[in-house]
């Protein structure tokens, strides 16, 4: 005997990025407004965001009538660790948080991603909103419901896709990130131009320094490309099937890398290292020019970034890691590519990466 | 500025459940006709239900030409950990399996909670297949797309809401339940009858016997309607956020007990002590009678079910225990209650679960 249990519904994860300067009395506000159905909330954030900017949004959030508490990590990518999900939760739970709660995640790229997945799983769910303060969260890791954990296997292969009620990209609060981050953080925005958006590239090839400066318009612009590059991606493709994986450019090597670097390299730094690897294999494919593929390094270089493997890295150990991607297929290793500046390649019907063997990619790291 | 990332969209997780004997054949039919769209399965499975069952399944699907691992949990409660999802991820991962996998849980309800919530949030999520061996799984827990594991400080409120893609109830596997499993099934059984279907209650009554005699008939009997009531409430409200509280009946007292016992009492033991205090709540409320009430705790007791509260039980920290329940409203204990003997009272538009005050339910906690 069979039966069919009909779960069709309509799911509306629809949810507004607001991107300006001093975002806290709007995100009370909008709380007050019941942005999030709830009364509790759980303030995440890490031990650099708390006394720069948590702590006055969770006095703000308590001073407005509601149930919070604070929850701080410390503050780098080892706290992105199934260990660290196990302590939010548990002291969620000791201060009474049952299903009835909302988490606000205030951080960087660390907190929005362990504090959605924590937010996925708490109660089998409760909702969440990011307070992104970094450029590399504004740019990436905040927008797009991709939330996870590292494990000391893979980065990023435990998690799920958690859409936020909303993402706050405060620029003011890049203000006090150190100059490597916001390098780090150039090194989306450069994948962005890359695989989206020309006009955005070439924007950084004449003003890339203005954002080291703090210049309040370079922000601003960097801020909104960067955003309208993801969000229509994700738009398309949210749970990564196909399109989506178009923002991996850079990022299959990146990745491998900073698991191999054990988290010394940062992760824009990773990504950056990447890009020049995938624009390499890319230019051997004649998918981008000789000169393309040096404009995309000179403007990383010029971003602060690396753009060479350090020495301190095991290339062996790093070609074996590329099989830890999560776009790896039947065991194959499979590569996003840009097509000049701007564009990606399409392989397919729906397919954005090409299966590359083992040997190539070796060459180009060999060569790095 | 705003962007608003537009994320509406429909989603299908309609699923078959198949009630029959030695599916074993009909599942491996399934994954060859691309039900998982899978070729590299992860057996998930118990110490116990390896060698009865699980072994087979997997040397089966091994031979009909698709990759599979088996990885073994401990039988019993403790195992739904998150130290045991840990375990089962990184074992996962260093056998090679990323996101073009599927899982396969063979087991009762803490296999296919763990299973279940391992495939939602391995690579982001992988496809799931529940095979029930246990009368407990197929009477509830494998049916429903809820996944969780337990925590220290409470049962089953770390997980999410993970549909298979399909479920299988193998009654042919009951026979090497122990008698206590059979009984621990029956308490979920006889709660499907008190909250919505009095005909599977007075079927009980009659046949109750036939059960644990292995009745092919009986066992079909109750497997049928046991599936009805629980998939008819969860199409109606997958995401519990309103009818699907009833099937929350028993529950309240039922979790807590089972936490404070540190899992002495099997789920649906503790679960058959929750219906009665429960029932004589309701009684005081006048939402059934002392006949029904009486009837209910008598069925219990056929059924080889405690219906008394163990000694070794501390009364006072089980009280406290019950803030724990996920029902829990702005710090409020909340239980659901039968109307007579097959449906239940509804408070509301929506809402099927009544705020009580803690020295009612202490009350009846200590005369029991
Ligand atoms: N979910 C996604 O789609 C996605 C995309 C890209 C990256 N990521 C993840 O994002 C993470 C990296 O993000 P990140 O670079 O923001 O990491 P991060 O959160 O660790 O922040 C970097 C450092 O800056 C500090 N910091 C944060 N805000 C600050 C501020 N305003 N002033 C001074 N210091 C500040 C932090 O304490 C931390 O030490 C990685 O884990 C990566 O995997 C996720
Ligand atoms: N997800 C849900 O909606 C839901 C609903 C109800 C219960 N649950 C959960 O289900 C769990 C209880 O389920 P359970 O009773 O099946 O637990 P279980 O999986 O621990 O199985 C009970 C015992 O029987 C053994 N066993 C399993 N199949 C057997 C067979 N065919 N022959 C002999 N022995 C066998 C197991 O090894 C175990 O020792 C609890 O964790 C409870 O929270 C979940």
């Amino acid at each position: 005997m069979v039966f069919r249990c009909e779960l069709k519904k309509v799911v509306d994860d629809t949810y507004d990025i607001e991107i300006g300067h001093g975002l806290q009395e709007k995100l009370v506000a909008d709380l007050k407004a019941g942005l999030t159905g709830r009364r509790r909330f759980a303030v995440i954030t890490d031990s650099t965001v708390e006394g720069l900017y948590a702590k006055d949004i969770f006095e703000m959030i308590k001073a407005a009538g509601f149930g919070a508490e604070m929850f701080v990590i410390p503050a780098g990518e080892k706290s992105k660790s199934r260990q660290m999900k196990e302590f939010l939760e548990d002291s969620m739970l000791e201060k009474g948080f049952r299903r009835d709660c909302a988490v606000i995640a205030v951080g960087g790229g660390v907190v929005t991603d362990l504090a959605g997945f924590v937010a996925g799983t708490f109660g089998r769910g409760v909702p969440f909103v990011n307070y992104a303060t970094t450029l590399l969260a504004a740019a990436d890791a905040s927008v797009g419901g991709k939330t996870a954990v590292d494990t000391p296997l893979a980065t990023n292969l435990i998690g799920m896709f958690n859409q936020p009620e909303k993402v706050y990209l405060d620029i003011d609060t890049w203000k006090t990130l150190p100059e490597e981050q916001i390098a780090s953080g150039l090194a989306e925005t450069i994948k962005h131009g890359c695989l989206g958006d020309r006009e955005l590239f070439e924007y950084l090839e004449e003003n890339v320094e203005k954002i080291f400066a703090g210049d309040v318009a370079a922000c601003e612009y960097i801020a909104e490309h960067n955003c309208a590059v993801k969000y229509k991606v994700v738009m398309q493709d949210e749970r990564e099937s196909g399109l989506r994986e178009v923002l991996n450019l850079g990022h299959t090597v990146g990745r491998a890398i900073e698991t191999v670097s054990d988290y010394r390299l940062l992760h824009g730094e990773a990504v950056a290292i990447g890009t020049v690897a995938q624009a390499r294999l890319g230019e051997k494919y004649g998918f981008v020019t000789e000169e393309e593929r040096a404009r995309v390094e000179a403007l990383l270089e010029r971003a602060k970034l690396p753009v060479r493997i350090p020495d301190y890295i095991d290339k062996a150990a790093l070609v074996k890691k590329l099989y830890t991607d999560k776009k790896v297929r039947d065991g194959k290793l499979r590569f996003v590519f840009e097509k000049g500046i701007g564009e990606v390649v399409q392989f397919g019907e729906n397919c954005f990466a090409k299966e590359i063997a083992e040997n190539e990619i070796a060459e180009i790291i060999a060569q790095m």
